[in-house]
């Protein structure tokens, strides 16, 4: 058995690279995709749906679970993985993101952000230390440094000064975590905007404080795609090949093959999840809208190859009646299925670098999934 | 194997009976308590969970049917059944109580009643013909008459003038189904109100028509208990004994109790689930309402003695952390542990019958469950 944060790497292809990724909850194998289980579970679903289709890991965002229920309540209750029944591996983000997208009155200093709770307007800090202490509470797998997500369009001033904190609070996460503890890994955050030059700084200043894992924030911010790929392209060679380098909040069948293609390892987006709950199927003949009149009458399931249980028990007709009626089973059938479609996808991109046939691949799902779809949805 | 229609008593106690009655899609040990499946789903479970309680028959709604996604289309699709993927028994309702209940503008003449969608407010037309024919459109294993449910507090002159109606329309329908089309059943349903010799009238008249089973409408109407209890005692022995004795709407666990010691065979009510949607909790040591601050570190299980998913698998507290975060799987485990609550209390009251001690378990039952809960709840 490995130590947590053994990474091993299996067959690549290209830049496109397998790999194994050891957590104190079990194996990874990569590249994987994350579902987000953002209040303790991944919405509409039981950790029995989880298994079944077969996720590896899943992503817990701190922020919320600070706020509701509490991380030193999680921590009294045993753990989040104890608390919400799930055995297997987790991520759990800073909170950052967060606090920065969703929280109205913040304040950036050195020593944190201060942020209002969007669910009673109550004030909190989440300082470098604090966002450690919360996640060890949590006890997840996989702990992220506190960043400041730098919105799209900051000029390089702005970019420059908000990377030289973000670099000093990820200095102060590992010092609050010098590792070790209950096995739970640190992962570096790289930033930088959409300044090459930055990225480069930010990569080689993580690298030489050391995390278990590199991930690319700020991306998927409201950039083009080109631009998301060209920062894609010329970051991902920064970070270490002997380490997992993941892709932050990035889910569109496109960007995780771009991901991939670049050496990307890890993905997590809310795409998957938050599409099935607003009707947006993903197959592998491409996406399916199941509220449109044409699926009314039609009798045949979403994706007769597809092995989960919507598709194996249900029409296309009944499934739209569940969306059209609002019925709470629509939600989890749907999030099932396109969860279970993401799953399988990856699995195959693993199998397509192993057998060197990335490439194929990679054009034949762009065939499904051409660029007008859209990079993340609400 | 029996005909769909045969009814064999087992063992009784006092009035309570133990019975097994025959539907074309299986057999159903009576007395029984029928989850509410209103819009081809019973809210936020799928088939395997119904089996996984063993539930052995569930109800459909013929007004919500009808307007969405429509029985023609189910029909098409090949019937309720295979439309949902529930291969057990299914019983409709006429759709008579929701038109007289959800409808606003509803006008009642002899054809049948007139009504608006509460979806798009379009004007209808339910006569008894047009129900059976929806019914069987549906194919329902057992499919209820079209009745007027007469409002709380109707006085003598309209309750009359009512059930001569209900009567009229009972019969119109035994002629639109008089039999035999695929196996499907149909139930007569007894009004009168509040008044003792209108229910002996109606039931007399059902009676001489003809039915496969008779149920009591009109309860559980804004009555209180003791009247309900005072109906109930004295209208459930002029139903035939040899056929299966349906109380409409009763679902509290007092009040099952009541109908079962009467010698009722079968219960619907939507109290179980839509309890389970509002964070109301049954269990054998009594109703828990998950939201309270009592529950926020609770580390054991609902009920330790319940299978469900929910009681095997997760803490009080991460119960209440679901509910009050208004998360999906809230309403799912909730609503599985209430049905699988409902359906071991059902099990428990036919062991009792058989066993002879049925008095017995209903005084422990009341124990748990005292008067002054609520007898169905919004």
């Amino acid at each position: 058995m490995n130590v947590p944060g053994t990474f091993t790497l299996g067959p690549g292809d290209g830049n496109a690279r397998t790999g194994c990724l050891t957590t104190a909850h079990g194996d990874v194998e990569t590249p994987i995709f994350m579902p987000v289980g953002t209040q303790g579970t991944v919405k509409s679903l039981c950790p029995t749906d989880l298994h079944d289709l077969k996720a590896q890991i899943i992503l817990g965002n701190t922020y919320h679970l600070y706020l509701r229920p509490g991380d030193e309540l999680v921590a009294k209750l045993g753990g989040l993985h104890r608390f919400m029944g799930w055995d297997g591996p987790i991520l759990t983000d800073s909170g950052g993101f967060q606090v920065f997208s969703l929280s109205g009155l913040r304040q950036i200093a050195e020593e944190g952000v201060t942020f209002s709770s969007h669910i009673d307007g109550s004030r909190h800090l989440f300082s470098p230390e604090k966002v450690i202490a919360i996640q060890q509470n949590l006890g997840s797998d996989i702990m992220m440094v506190l960043d400041e997500c730098v919105p799209y369009g900051a000029d390089r001033a702005y970019t420059e000064k908000s990377l030289a904190l973000t670099t000093r609070w990820a200095r102060r996460c590992r010092q609050a975590h010098p590792g070790g503890h209950r096995g739970q890994l640190l992962f570096g955050i790289v930033q930088g905007g959409f300044f090459k030059d930055l990225r480069a700084e930010s990569a080689a200043q993580l690298l030489e404080i050391g995390f278990d894992g590199y991930a690319l924030g700020g991306l998927s911010v409201g950039e083009s795609r080109e631009e998301m790929y060209d920062i894609l392209g010329d970051a991902t060679p920064l970070l270490p090949a002997d380490r997992p380098r993941y892709l932050m909040g990035v889910g569109a069948p496109r960007d995780l093959l771009a991901g991939m293609a670049a050496g990307i390892d890890m993905f997590d987006c809310v795409l998957p999840t938050r599409n099935a709950r607003n009707g947006t199927l993903f197959t592998f003949q491409g996406k399916v809208n199941i509220k449109r009149a044409e699926y009314r009458e039609d009798d045949t399931p979403l994706d007769p190859t597809c092995p989960c249980y919507a598709c194996q028990t249900f029409s296309k007709a009944y499934l739209r009646h569940l969306y059209v009626a609002r019925e709470l089973l629509s939600y989890r059938l749907n999030t099932l299925h396109n969860l279970t479609f993401f799953s399988i996808m990856m699995e195959r991109a693993r199998q397509a670098i192993r057998d060197g046939r990335f490439a194929a691949f990679r054009a034949e799902m762009e065939a499904v999934y051409p660029t007008d779809e859209e990079q993340t949805e609400e």
